[in-house]
């Protein structure tokens, strides 16, 4: 039994999220059965960060077990072969340690969030970034975002139907920048509630334009209150960009 | 009557090409389609530079004549309104002098090719970027393309069905960069052959992939012979980025 570690980009339009379900295409179920064709062996993908429905992915991290003799270079192709009218691809496979676990040992994992921020709506990047027509603020919204740089209670930006035990999390970087009509939310923590990034950026939108000030922002964030938050920015503007494992 | 320029945004594979056509949806009859919805005159589209089906524009450039009296914001976001459902996207509208032709008096076009080189295929780009998988020679291809940089006989990459009246051409810019997996080949010239841009590219790739070297590429063009060139990028790799046009 060798434990191998895939790195995976995918089209978060082209899945119902990561985590697999009976009914539907999700980006773990897919690449078990193209696991399955390659090798006959049922195995389980444990992944970085699950994604929802919509968000895409740069660099997704899984691993998986296998019996079957073979390398990193083998895997990468022949799943990829199996994945080609699939919106998925492998884009690199390496043997680890039996230890390895994908998301229990990530000490880092690094979102970015894209707005088109014009009033055209965009064609070329419609599905891939969020339009926001009227001008967003990036130095207000700055101010807001280096105030949940730390460790705090997200209970502001936790979805309902969040599984996690704590609302504590610990933000390591928040960077907001422009590049001519494209506005990207950086964002880096060790872990995230579920939906915390869509609702932090949600939130910051309505800062951006003028909607909300400082004040209302830090108040929001402190109650701790979900309804105090602003809304969940969409899903097809967030990209899972990285995942950082300690050397062992 | 007032004459009215607009700058467009089109994904290319929404579309077959610019020209309008009896029975398929192209560029051109769907927005002569929307400028009639809004103002129920019948007028013809000029632009810049035809596209083929496939070829994505940042920032197409067209003219037409109107008598309803409106402005430039009206138009756009009318247009816009018609416009919504499909793939193309008026970035801009504004009244120009009713000497102004798009396409005669464009000065310069540019354009550039956008080329994915790696062994895995990528969904996020797909449509979006030719996929090479053989590692290119940058600096091949460069020293490749600076002998293009002037006034030649283009015929090595032009189209059969071409139907311009000579085949010399004056090439004022070719830049080819890399970053990371991402190839860029950016051409600037005042008016281009039918596919001259594409079959540069594709003979290029030759040169990039060491299929090809200087000498055979230097033989194929001074033969003035397409069938001495090499193959034809594909469309959706190509963007029409901008034309300028001289002040007055």
């Amino acid at each position: 039994m060798t434990r191998w570690k895939i790195t995976v980009e995918y089209d978060g339009l082209g899945f119902s999220g990561w985590q697999r379900q009976p009914d539907a295409v999700t980006v773990q179920g897919t690449i078990e059965e193209a696991i399955k064709n390659f090798s006959d062996e049922i195995v389980t993908l444990h992944c970085a960060g699950r994604t929802d429905a919509g968000v895409h992915s740069l660099a997704q991290v899984a691993h998986f077990d296998l019996n079957k003799p073979t390398n990193g270079d083998v895997i990468r192709d022949a799943l990829n072969f199996y994945l080609r009218l699939t919106k998925a691809v492998i884009l690199h496979a390496e043997q680890v340690d039996e230890n390895f676990h994908a998301r229990f040992d990530a000490s880092e994992r690094r979102y970015f969030y894209r707005v088109i921020n014009r009033r055209p709506p965009t064609p070329l990047q419609a599905d891939r970034a969020w339009h926001v027509i009227k001008p967003l603020d990036i130095n207000a919204m700055q101010k807001c975002a280096d105030i949940l740089v730390g460790t705090y209670d997200f209970s502001t930006f936790r979805a309902g139907n969040c599984q996690a035990k704590s609302p504590i999390r610990t933000l390591d970087k928040f960077i907001i920048t422009r590049n001519g009509e494209e506005v990207i939310f950086s964002i880096t923590a060790r872990s995230f509630l579920y939906h915390q990034v869509r609702n932090m950026v949600g939130t910051l939108s309505l800062i951006g334009t003028g909607n909300w000030d400082f004040d209302m922002f830090q108040s929001a964030f402190k109650a701790a209150d979900r309804t105090k938050g602003g809304p969940t920015a969409p899903a097809y503007g967030l990209y899972f960009q990285s995942v950082t494992y300690p050397q062992k």
